[in-house]
């Protein structure tokens, strides 16, 4: 199962009523947050989410309102215990190497900060079965787009098992992935006792972009597609494309695409106060879709 | 009119209910922020103050909750339409000009600005008569307190003006420090025409420090001091010394022994949930004694 949530959902400027956009993504106690604008460490606290568990932070892009918030997070971070054998990983586009310890120069902390600069289609192993992989997105500079998915095991068959008279020892290890021997001198793959595979469970996050076709592609099934809605009035499309964001429309129309199950709109602009006023239209697209709100948060169990 | 604001209260980092401590000095709308912690330009929105006015930025000393909002708050600062010929002065402690580009360089900015490192005792022109001093503190690195002094006219005496027969039309230039030369003939000097001096309207901040006998007489008569208090409780005393902060009943003493007229006690640490608790005591020390509220704002007249 794997915690979603969206501590904040506004972009460009934090505001006295929305946060800025991040989002944080927990499994068994380890989490990974992306992006932390400024005040993204109050927005995790009245989220009632825990920092202690922040194992990752990934940076979708250098802009402020992606990032400005790193320092006094990670020095709040420092204030909860951790120490030298905590490293934190940061990962994002090039440049991350020289700008993330620009921004630390004021924050010395007591646990070590391992970099990582990722190339588009990069992927990156997260605590357990979780995988992180990245995509380029468009937007007026290098900016990416992270998905992270939890591979699950796949549905084990007892009547398959039985059939072929495996003692009830040997079923963990055949459902976890292993060949076993049998005392009586036969081998068995997994295989051979494996009803069908599940897809992971899988969420995507894709802001700040146009709405470029490869977004539905590298989203492709998601149970949470997460996509930017910095406007929902189409008649903004001009102003939208110029600053290299996105529509509701236009997400939900990769939503769609991706066949994703929901599509959640985030980094609205500080210019619309209710994000709820054009949802109907891009339901009118794809159904399945919300306007966040900061402190949303959902648990994605998958299919079956 | 010197009009004087607290914005934010806290120390270390941002609460929920309580943003970093930081300091609002405006005058005929021009106004000098010290200090810019992670969720300032919040504060200064919540304490309806116009970022637009902004001329000039003090920073005490480069611990982020002093400085790690200044990115956000710049690029803000931006969108009210600041442009080429509007500078904003940024001053503080050598290392400042290492330090502001670091932390600029996810916020590029539309206006220019000017940096400045001083050294103690340095003296900077702000808006109109106002000026400004800095002192060293002593904290873990270097640190500076600020002092704020609107210069103001001396009392013009209309009898001693009469006495010597000063036709009115000069009693303006008179009172403004200037010498004329009346139709006359004569010569009349500014102090021939004056009742007396009156003093400037002061403010002085000094966060985060010991509580040295330097800051006493830095602050000197100020008509408002606003200094650290860490902790109210005197039996923190020796974890406030270690970190280098000052308690309540210290910064009693030294608005004390500066003669100053009123104490604004602020910086409070996130550990401490009501400032008030140990205000008593600090007012057995120095009677004019005020813990620091969020958005706590006066208007300095000065006397007479």
């Amino acid at each position: 199962m794997l915690t979603v949530c969206l501590p904040g959902t506004g972009g460009f400027m934090p505001l006295v009523d929305r946060w800025l956009t991040c989002c944080w993504i927990e499994y068994q106690g380890h989490a990974i947050l992306i992006d932390c604008g400024e005040g993204t460490q109050l927005a995790l606290k009245e989220a009632g989410l825990h920092l202690s568990r922040l194992d990752m932070v990934l940076i979708t892009h250098f802009h402020a309102d992606h990032v400005a918030g790193l320092a006094g997070m990670l020095l709040s971070l420092g204030n909860t215990g951790r120490g030298e054998d905590q490293p934190l990983m940061i990962a994002g586009p090039p440049g991350l190497c020289k700008i993330i310890p620009a921004l630390l120069v004021i924050a010395p902390l007591p646990y070590p900060v391992h970099l990582a600069e990722l190339s588009p289609g990069d992927s990156l192993p997260g605590y357990g079965d979780l995988s992180i992989t990245c995509t380029a997105l468009k937007h007026r500079i290098p900016c990416y787009g992270y998905r992270v998915d939890l591979k699950r095991r796949p549905v084990f068959s007892p009547e398959k098992a039985d059939a072929l008279s495996v003692p009830k020892p040997f079923w963990k290890k055949l459902h976890g992935g292993e060949t076993v021997q049998l005392p009586d001198g036969r081998t068995i793959c997994p295989d051979q006792v494996i009803e069908r595979p599940r897809a992971p469970i899988s969420v995507s996050y894709c802001t700040d972009t146009l709405p470029i076709p490869e977004i539905a592609e590298f989203a492709k099934g998601v149970d949470l597609m997460i996509a930017e809605g910095m406007y929902g009035d189409d008649s903004m499309a001009e102003k939208v494309a110029e600053k290299r964001h996105s529509l509701y429309s236009q997400s939900a129309r990769l939503a769609k695409e991706a066949g994703a199950k929901r599509l959640w709109l985030t980094h609205f602009s500080p210019a619309m106060q209710d994000p709820e006023e054009h949802l109907e239209a891009a339901r009118a697209i794809f159904s399945n879709t919300e306007a966040g709100k900061d402190g949303m948060k959902t648990e994605l169990e998958g299919e079956d």
